[in-house]
């Protein structure tokens, strides 16, 4: 078993807002964050792919067709977009670096199974300071 | 002579879009970036300060002090904005990197110079991959 | 179980001498990191949370509120500090960086943990080179 | 059980190619990675080891004693090499990322072992978006 | 006048060898950059231009346009190539990174001129430790 | 002419104190970086030599001979030693930034031009956020 990786990028506005809770209860929550023009961020996603080598190519899995994926079904579906606004699959979620993970999940493990290799781990990093982790559910 | 430079960094939303052409002609020009519901950006801000050294303290200016200056007086005025329309100093103009980095110019320059100091240059980062320089006006 | 990261920076002095050799010996094994007037480093810090994201707020705990605990309890007690001389929790111990994070963790763990998320693995970096990772004590 | 890593760097050439395929086939399944005068890199090789610390030293390995064996056994063997000619170990092997970790994994984890610690992890960085990770063999 | 940056990015093999000397020579002068069989690097590309803004877009140059020329024109044609042996334009020239600069400042000057542009500065990174940076020549 | 540069790294401890004021005085003025018992940084030195390029080498001026001697003559003094304490050449002088690099200068200029070539630029960065340049003093 081994682990191969690779980062993707993108541009995007979201606000942390909780459309259940007032303005004054969101600010105190999400302070700058709630904003209610919007900020952004240059996001980078990393995604990382488990399997055994190929013993014709040396690869687990073509990263080609690895960053084809990410990028066809994931950052240009939020490449300079709203999070909250202009993307399908987070229409009625807060739009956290979690709750994209999420989805990001969601979207990329059955496309990297077809592929024959397994979807190990995404990291999302919003700021050089901040970032996000997952693994999947462990079943 | 010498330089000292301080870097701050803010994480906004914009988009590039010129009032006086249609949809069509926006999205010839800037395409992604003149997307109608914002995107954003992580932003470095790089200062560069030019003086004397003062005997007594080894500096040219103290970056606790440029550091709050630029703090006080830019970025927590673009942090977590609009840059279209949150930041008063960038009404009517065309939010690129270029025009912020004008704006930004302005108003620190007096600021440094009342410090002794002389405003040298900005830089501002907008991804790993683009950023604009500026040296001020040769008069 | 979602993972999300906090990265906090300090500066500070140290030498790596065990009290009970020589100088010969000290020299022998630390090399110059045994430097008698000390040497120091720009430390990065790395904070690792695990937990269930809350609906409410799409967040397994709030960075700002990671950050105020780490910088209280963490950083501000070791930046522009010396970590043989001035750091309380490094009495008597050898400041290599394995036992800044051990006390770290100790620190860190409880007041996580007070705020409903795990702490899941402190990283230490102090040059780009090297190193120190740890994910607590496996009972 | 704590965790610490040294970071080492090399400069090499390779190319991706199956000597019992046609170029064809290569140049389909590899693409530019199959030029035939070859293309090159700035590797870096992470090397993360395990073990408990040592009270007198405060550490795991002294991580010289690391990179001194990583250096001497594998970056002087592959630094501004050529990795399909000029490398014993690889003879026969596709020049994968994926390759040379299974065989840098061989050369150090006997090493690092006689130095009272264990190898857990190398991590082999191609470029800013790829790198390939290897924890060994579950036995 | 502001000054606007793109970076680009491209992997090659090369070596440092003058074909007027003997092995002992290029070995002696070269050192393990004289390696017969190559080495290589990820090499960063920065091209700086310079200009007034246009009102009409707030842009010195479309940035798109400006890493369409580096790519078509320069780095498509050494990305994943031998600098030695595959490169027009570096026929018959040491493969070294100075000399690199100087052809890329030739074919790149008249085609961002022809945007009404000016090249100012290109920078290429060979290493996180190297670089050269040429201005063009003053006339 | 062309620029060619090299970086080079030390880690050193250091504070910022006046002799000549109280300690109020250094505190006031210092912060934090007056602490008595010392605080420390990574220091990245980054020089940048110009002159004209050799044909036969296709170099300003081979990287291992500056690089040679910026360990030697620079960072071998100043890495794992504190700058106001062990460091002959800092003796008398307040340890800031600025100082360093006016004294590295001093050091760098004689010796680069031993070799033909002219040191144009020396960068000293103290932290991620904090940098100070010197080109020299214009005659």
């Amino acid at each position: 078993m081994i682990y191969i990786t690779r980062r993707e990028r993108f541009n995007a506005a979201h606000k942390l807002f909780n459309e259940n809770w007032s303005v004054e209860k969101n600010d105190e929550v999400f302070g700058k964050c709630a904003n209610a023009n919007w900020h952004g961020h240059n996001f980078e996603l990393i995604v990382t792919v488990k399997g055994e080598v190929d013993p014709d190519t040396g690869f687990v899995m073509n990263l080609k067709d690895l960053s084809g994926i990410i990028q066809t079904e994931v950052t240009d579906k939020v490449d300079h977009k709203n999070l909250n606004l202009d993307v399908e699959f987070m229409r009625g979620k807060l739009a956290s670096t979690e709750n994209l993970v999420f989805e990001f999940w969601k979207i990329l493990a059955p496309l990297i199974a077809a592929h024959g290799a397994q979807l190990h781990y995404i990291k999302l990093v919003e700021t050089e300071n901040n970032y996000v982790e997952y693994f999947g559910e462990v079943v």
